[in-house]
């Protein structure tokens, strides 16, 4: 699948700060960057990897006014999408080292807490088929509701609450899939089947030997995703981290098929 | 149905300090108080209603020695135990204004979290019958694990967790019955049926003007427990509260139907 | 001291439901209602006690249309202002019973984590001494920011963030002063000194046998405020909630010096 | 200055079940392992790198009886310890991307709650003077009290509470220091000047461009650790995890100069 990605973001800026930018498409596994090209006006950019090695970030130095950023690239999404439920378990023994860390909680997933209840309610079931149930469980039990949570919501919270965005359900994927002793990740992604169009966040599981993407709200196959960086949860795929407050003007993010 | 109560308690005093003391079987609606002996050994005590009016505490002075303590009681439960599937709920602009605190969160119960859970989960019941499933819920998905929880365990954990003791149980109902707009109160009490015997925790449910004992462990019947106090959740029915640390050397909690 | 409080609030209501109010002055100790008008619309009110019998709550049964409430009262407030750092403390063995739970951690307020940290800052005062160095290190180590929090801060986030309104600076206070062992709850109060004119919230320690009213945020003396409720913490003195979600379309709150 | 390690660590384990072991000193910047002998009894180990590619970690594949391990090591330490206080900060737009995660929140250290707090309490101060200001801080304002927490406690409560072990006082740095900037990381490591001696943790920061290591305790000097783990905060750098419950039978850890 070929997909165009179009961002437009306009923000004010105070006073001179330092910004963390992460909206391009990822030159990694199952996607090919056929073109793209990012401006980004005054802002000073160094480039750095992003976390686990999958694609790269920018720092930004900011003067003291408008940011202003346009980004358009042109995907080849090549990924091949695996049956979830086929998909057989990684012993831990066989975890290798940089994997790992995803089977640990973070600042928004306290998986630990979830560990009588996922081995409880998707007992019987092991690897993909224990995460494909998971996402149909979360998918069923949540309901996408705007504005439900904030930038302090807990995926306890979230499993009390019964709602939330996509990064809550991306949240309460990871968290369940860790406690379940699989890998976990947080994904950014852009995807035409986001709706309404946004930055997105999904899931992405260890099994096989592989990184395989799982978008609990239904909205995208593994297919129909470019990602643009991963990390323990929502934290680490900020795609603008800024250093002083800065007023959003305007966003628009489109991806389509094309 | 009668129960003789005998609780024995030595705890060490490291320095003159403040208790509050909650182990006496209240005079209150159900019960009759037959009869009872407390010794203090050689803690001042003074007196005073216990929250909401249900029994009394005893603030003590203790001296900086041992803290022994012996109290027997003989307790008349007479008690109508209702149908909990036939009260009717209480419409909320009825509800007395001694009454309303208990729709409201509390330090271990963020009731607020629950509203969509139990409204969907528990769709299409009303008043006593939502309570009932509500308890039946608890009991079918939560395990008594003694140990599972800690004086900081909240409600948001043991929803996760799925594991507790009858605290994290009376927690999560008295949460889940608030999120359906159902007054709902934390209680102390004696139960011949609890095993292994200590104070026991269970909550109480507004139905038909009147609070209704339920025990979502199982363990007790509401015609078999003796009310000690009550509050809005375990910070506020803890048997002993001391202003300096102490340490347990024994107590002996022994409730028998006699 | 004279005050004219007028509220107009409009709300939008989407379905029939359930409204809580609590926007009365008080007829309580040191302030007398000289005149008041409550026009409630089309809501069908019944009239219930405040939490521990200060002031009164309307329940409102809510058509699901426009709610519009207009709220004018004359208050004289006469009560003395103690010099805070001369009130004693009272013993803990003399706190009475309906005061006793104001000692304890609510919702927001977990006053249980501060006992040390209260012991040391705080140490060598007593009593009112104590209450007036919390009340002055917090009005100085926090600082009044507009929407840096929101419904789930509680005061742990309030402590470390530094940073919050009118409900946060209380709730540091009430849990400061609880975990000095001294009595302390919440209290929505209407004073012509809150800058800009809102709902208030402060502030009540129980010295001398008495409620006293401390405001940390600085803006308003004790003799400056009409109280309106009280409570545990800020969701036992919401000036509204509903049952089924409403809109906002405006409100305003004016008291002023008469 | 030479360091001999010697752990000997039994447990019992109910079924057969698999196991994270993080006990080795790292081959890493400044220490070199100059010898050492690890016997793993029965179990069946895989290696992988560690977090961050600091040192190893071991995967177990426990047979269902006792795990017995004892590990010996010599360890020269020949860091330079610089003085902290002259270490510049580097700015943000040359930290690097395996370092950029190190300055965000994780489990236990909401960083994102400090920044207020820290900003004013060390206003004027930049890099090394900076962090050593935090340093002296915690350790003036924590006691250090055993026992006073557990594997619940995250910084939040620290910062309230005031108490804490060797875990709580490296999460409150790594918290603070994140919240000015800098990057922080966990770290587990043997110390002979550890009281009692335990497995260790304490903080590294990153400052001119090396991490630096930094005892919050005042226990070790950065030359007088072992460095054995890095992660983001306590989950990270866990010594042993197990993926079935295990009973402690003994465990004895112990450092000397040599």
């Amino acid at each position: 699948m070929r997909m165009t990605i179009d961002v437009a973001m306009h923000y004010r800026v105070a006073e001179p700060t330092t910004a963390f930018l992460a909206i391009e498409a990822a030159r990694t596994e199952g996607q090919v960057v056929l073109s793209e090209t990012l401006d980004l006006g005054t802002a000073q950019p160094s480039r750095i990897a992003g976390d686990s090695g999958v694609g790269e970030r920018l720092w930004l130095q900011l003067p003291g006014d408008d940011l202003r950023i346009t980004y358009r690239a042109e995907v080849e999404v090549n990924r091949q999408v695996a049956g979830l439920g086929q998909l057989a378990a990684v012993p831990l023994h066989r975890i290798p080292g940089d994997v790992a860390p995803y089977l640990r909680p973070s600042r928004y997933c306290q998986s630990d807490k979830f560990v009588t209840f996922v081995g409880r309610q998707f007992a019987g079931r092991e690897g993909g088929a224990k995460v494909a149930a998971i996402r149909d469980w979360i998918e069923r039990e949540l309901s996408y509701v705007p504005g439900s949570s904030d930038a302090d919501t807990n995926v306890l919270e979230t499993f009390a609450g019964r709602q939330g965005v996509c990064r809550d359900y991306a949240h309460l994927m990871c968290s369940m899939v860790r406690a379940a002793s699989i890998p976990a990740r947080m994904v950014a992604a852009y995807g035409p089947d986001v709706t309404p169009q946004d930055f997105h966040a999904v899931a992405q599981v260890w099994l096989e030997d592989g990184w395989h993407l799982v978008d609990a709200t239904g909205m995208c196959a593994a297919d129909g995703l470019a990602v643009i960086a991963v990390g323990r949860d929502a934290y680490d795929i900020a795609f603008l981290d800024t250093w002083a407050p800065v007023e959003l003007v305007s966003q628009e993010v489109y991806a389509r098929r094309t």
